[in-house]
C-alpha cells in the first residue's frame, strides 16, 4: 500500500485542517495511535527508572556508579529484547567533590547551604576565609578593575531564576555560572560563589559544570542555596561586613565513561537509523531520576512499547544511553556525545533523525521537527496523533537537540524534539532534591506515550528528514 | 460605662446570633477592629523576624547565638517602647550536634540526607557501621526481643506524615521519635533512625529531641529524609542488604538559656497580665524563621500595635521570648516555660491568661479559649470581631497550651489558642528549610492582626478567665 494514499482516517482530520498528501499509511496510523493509548498504562519506563536510581544512586561522569549503572542497564536492555547491545567506552577526566563546608563566620556564625560547581578546584588545605563582595549583576563584576578583589571572595547573585514552561529562564544565569569564575580570578578574587540557578527555596544548593579557561576552572568556586543568597543579601543591607569560609576538596582524576548502545533492528531499511537519546551520567548530589533517569525511561518505554506492536518498525531504533553529558570538559576530554559522533565515522550519514530526552519527566506539551519537515504532511499526521494526549506543533523548527544529540545535528543529523513542560523542572535539577519521588508516574507514561507514536511514524515513513532540511546557504 | 452593657454595634451583630449580654462596651470592640485593620498592613512583625533570623541565624538553646539573640530582642523590645524588660537566665544542659555524615557503604555507595536528633550522643569514633533492620510500625520493633537487634541499626519508617491543617500528623510520629531509641537500644541496636517526621518531600531531614531514659538518650539517633527512607526500603525490596555507615560528634555541653521579658504595663490593673508567649531558641539547622521568630513577630507586634492605640489598656501585656524550648530535657534541665513558672512563684496567680504562638507564620482560623469561655459572651464578641479576618469559633476549648506556656496552664493559668493554619508547616519544620523566604508578610500580619484584636479584647475586659474554668473536680 502506497504510504502517500489519502486515508479515510486521514481524510476525515483533513477537514478540520487539509494537507494535500499523507506520508503514512492508515494502518501505520492506527497503530500510532494504539501503541500511544497502550504506553499510557505501561511499566517499562517507572520500573527502568526506579531499578536504575535506587541501585545505583547518584552516578558521576566516570565514576564507579556511572559504569555498573551502564553494564547493569546493557543487560536490562538485552533482557527487554534489544539486539547488538554494546558498551562503547571512552577516556575522561572525572570530578569528585570530596568533602565541602561553607559558613559565615564572625561574632554569629551560620552555616551555608553551598555546593562546588562541576570541576571547580578544591580550596586550600585549611579553606578560604574572605569578605564576601556582591554583585548583582555579571556586567557588575566585569566592570571592576583586574586585581581590585584581592583577598575577597566574589558573589554573583542576579535574583531567583523564574521558572517557564519552556525553561527559557535557565540560559542566562547559567552562562555566568560558566563564565563567572574565569572572570572573578581576573580580578583577584579567591573564591567565586553564584546563587543557585534554580527557582525553587530550597536549602539544597544547584551544583553544575563550569568552564575550563586554560585547561581549567581558575579557582574554587561554588553555588549556594537561593535562601543562603538572600540572607547574604540581607546581613550587607544591614551594613554589616560578611566573611565566609569555604572548604572543598574536589579533584579531578583520569578515569573512562561509556555509551550503552542497543538496537530494535529495522525490518526492511535496517540501515537508516532513528537515534533516541539521554544520558546515563547524573550529578552527585542527587540521584539523577529527572536528570535524566527519565530520559532514559521514556526512549527505553518507547522502543520496547514500538518492540512489542506485533511488526517490526522498517527502519532501525536505537536507544542511546550516554555517558558523562554533565561535566563535559571539551578542552581536556569529551562527552558521550561526542565519543558515539566519533565512532560512527561513515555511518554517521545512515542516521536519519535522533531526539533526546533530558528534561525531566513532566509532560510533553509540544513536537518540532527539522526545518524542513515544519508544516508538512508528516507534522500534520504526527501532531493530529499526539493532540490527544496534550501535544501541539512547535512554532519553532527543531536545529540543536541538546548536549548528547548535538554532536550528531552538527555533523548534518536532523533532529526532532518532543518539548517537555519545564516548570518545576529548575526546582529539582541538579540538587540532591533530585530522586525518584519527584518522578510523576503519569507524566511520565504520557512521554513513553508521545515518543512511542512519534516514532513508530518515523520509523514506518518514507519521509527523507535530510532531504527536507533547507540548504546550509539559506 | 458599664462593659455589660448591650451596646448597638453588638445589638446589630446579634441579630444573626443572639446573645445575652456583652462583655465589652463599645468602644473597646471598635477600637479592637480599628487595631485589626492596622494590623494587617504593619511592619513591625516582619521587621523583627526578618532581623532576628538575618543577624543571628541558627538559635539552638544554650547557644551563644539564643544568648546574643535574647541580648539584641531585649534591646529591640526597648526601643519599641516595651518596659520592665528583663533578660531570665536560667541553667542549662547544651547540645552541640557536631560533625555527621551518613551513607549507604557497599558495591554502590550512596550518600544519605540524615540529622541527629537533639540530645542524641555521638557515635564512636569512626562512627557507627551495620545492616539496617527496617519497621513499618512502632509496634513491631517493639516486638522483637531483647538483644534480637545486636549488630544492626534500627529504623522505624510508617510511611510519610500527613499534612492537616491542625498538625495533627505529627502526634504519632513524634512518639515514636521519642520513645524509640530507647526501645531500639533495649533490642540491641548500635543506633536509631526513624523516618523524618514531616510532610515534604525534600532531601532534609527534620531533626527534633527525643526522650530522655535514665539521663541520656541510650544510642546515636538520626532522622533521614523521606526520600532516603524510601530508597532504603526500595534496596531491601529489590532483595538487597542495606549497610548504612553513620558518624556524628554530637555532644551536650553545660550552659545557659533565657527567657526574655516585656511588659506594656496595664493602666488600671496592672497587676493582671496577660501573657503572650513564643520561643527564641530554634533548631540548629534553618535559621528558625517559622519555628519560632514568627511567633515573637506576632506577638511583638500585636502588643506594639496596642501600644500605639493612643490609650493604654487595662490589663498588663507581658510578651515573653521564651528559652530552650525545643531541646528541653526535663530529667537534667529545664525549658524557658519551666524556668518563668518557678521564678515567678505567687504571682503566678496575677496571670489571667495566656497564649502562645508557635506554629508557624501561616493564617489563624480558629480561637480556642478556655472551657468556661466556651460559648460565652466574651467568644462571641471576639469571634465576630475575628470573622472578617477567617478566624472562627474553635469547637474545642483551649486547656494545655505549648511548651512555653504548658507549665502556666499546669499551674492553673487559663489559655487561649489563635489556631493557624499548618498545613505547610511541617514541610518545613525542625529542617535547613525554616527560613525567612518562608514566611509570607500578608499571612503573618493576618496572625498579628488576630493576636491585637483578641488580646486587646481581653485587655479591656472584666471577663475573669480563671473563674470561668470549670474546677478541676469537674
Amino acid at each position: 500500500m502506497s504510504r502517500f494514499l489519502l486515508t479515510a482516517s486521514v481524510a476525515a482530520l483533513a477537514l478540520a485542517a487539509p494537507f494535500a498528501a499523507s506520508a503514512q499509511d492508515e494502518a501505520t496510523i492506527r497503530m500510532a495511535e494504539q501503541l500511544r493509548d497502550k504506553a499510557m498504562s505501561s511499566n517499562v519506563a517507572m520500573d527502568y527508572v526506579t531499578q536504575l536510581t535506587t541501585r545505583f544512586g547518584p552516578r558521576p561522569a566516570g565514576s564507579h556508579s556511572e559504569q555498573a549503572a551502564a553494564a547493569w542497564a546493557a543487560d536490562y536492555l538485552k533482557a527487554l529484547g534489544f539486539r547488538n547491545v554494546q558498551i562503547q567506552e571512552f577516556p575522561l577526566v572525572g570530578w569528585e567533590r570530596g568533602a565541602e563546608s561553607g559558613s559565615i563566620v564572625g561574632a554569629n556564625p551560620q552555616p551555608l547551604a553551598i555546593a562546588a560547581l562541576g570541576h571547580s578546584p578544591g580550596t586550600p588545605e585549611g579553606g578560604v576565609e574572605a569578605e564576601v563582595v556582591r554583585f548583582t549583576s555579571f556586567e557588575a563584576l566585569q566592570a571592576v578593575a583586574d586585581g581590585s578583589l584581592a583577598g575577597k571572595i566574589a558573589l554573583v547573585d542576579v535574583g531567583q531564576m523564574h521558572a517557564m514552561q519552556d525553561g527559557s529562564g535557565y540560559g542566562p544565569q547559567t552562562r555566568i555560572r560558566g563564565a563567572g569564575p574565569d572572570v572573578a580570578a581576573k580580578k583577584g578574587a579567591s573564591a567565586f560563589l553564584i546563587r543557585s540557578v534554580g527557582s525553587d527555596e530550597n536549602r539544597l544548593p544547584h551544583t553544575g559544570t563550569t568552564r575550563y579557561v586554560d585547561g581549567k576552572v581558575a579557582i574554587p568556586s561554588f553555588a549556594v542555596s537561593a535562601p543562603d543568597a538572600d540572607q547574604i543579601a540581607r546581613l550587607i543591607t544591614l551594613g554589616q561586613t560578611v566573611r565566609v569560609h569555604l572548604s572543598s576538596t574536589a579533584h579531578v582524576y583520569e578515569t573512562r565513561s561509556q555509551n550503552v548502545i542497543a538496537d530494535l533492528p529495522g525490518r526492511t531499511r535496517p540501515d537508516e537509523i532513528i537515534v533516541l537519546g539521554s544520558h546515563m551520567d547524573s550529578w552527585d548530589l542527587g540521584t539523577g531520576a529527572i536528570d535524566d533517569g527519565a530520559g532514559g525511561a521514556i526512549t527505553i518505554g518507547a522502543a520496547k512499547a514500538i518492540a512489542e506492536a506485533g511488526q517490526r518498525p522498517e527502519r532501525t531504533i536505537r536507544v542511546i544511553l550516554y555517558g558523562s553529558e554533565e561535566v563535559a570538559q571539551p578542552v581536556v576530554t569529551g562527552n558521550g556525545g561526542g565519543a558515539y559522533l566519533r565512532d560512527q565515522g561513515d555511518k554517521v550519514a545512515d542516521h536519519i533523525i535522533a531526539g533526546e530526552s533530558d528534561f525531566g519527566a513532566d509532560r510533553v506539551f509540544a513536537l518540532g521537527l527539522p526545518p524542513g519537515a515544519q508544516g508538512g504532511d508528516f507534522q500534520k499526521i504526527a501532531t493530529r496523533v499526539l493532540y490527544p494526549i496534550g501535544v501541539l506543533a512547535s512554532p519553532r523548527p527543531e536545529t540543536e537537540g541538546g548536549s548528547d544529540i548535538g554532536p550528531l545535528a552538527e555533523a548534518g543529523v536532523p533532529v526532532f524534539g518532543l518539548k517537555q513542560d519545564g516548570t518545576r523542572y529548575f526546582d529539582l535539577h541538579h540538587t540532591a532534591n533530585d530522586t525518584l519521588d519527584k518522578i510523576d508516574p503519569a507524566q511520565l507514561n504520557q512521554n513513553v506515550a508521545a515518543w512511542t507514536a512519534l516514532v513508530w511514524l518515523i520509523a514506518n515513513s518514507d519521509v527523507e528528514f535530510r532531504s527536507t532540511m533547507p540548504k546550509p546557504a539559506q
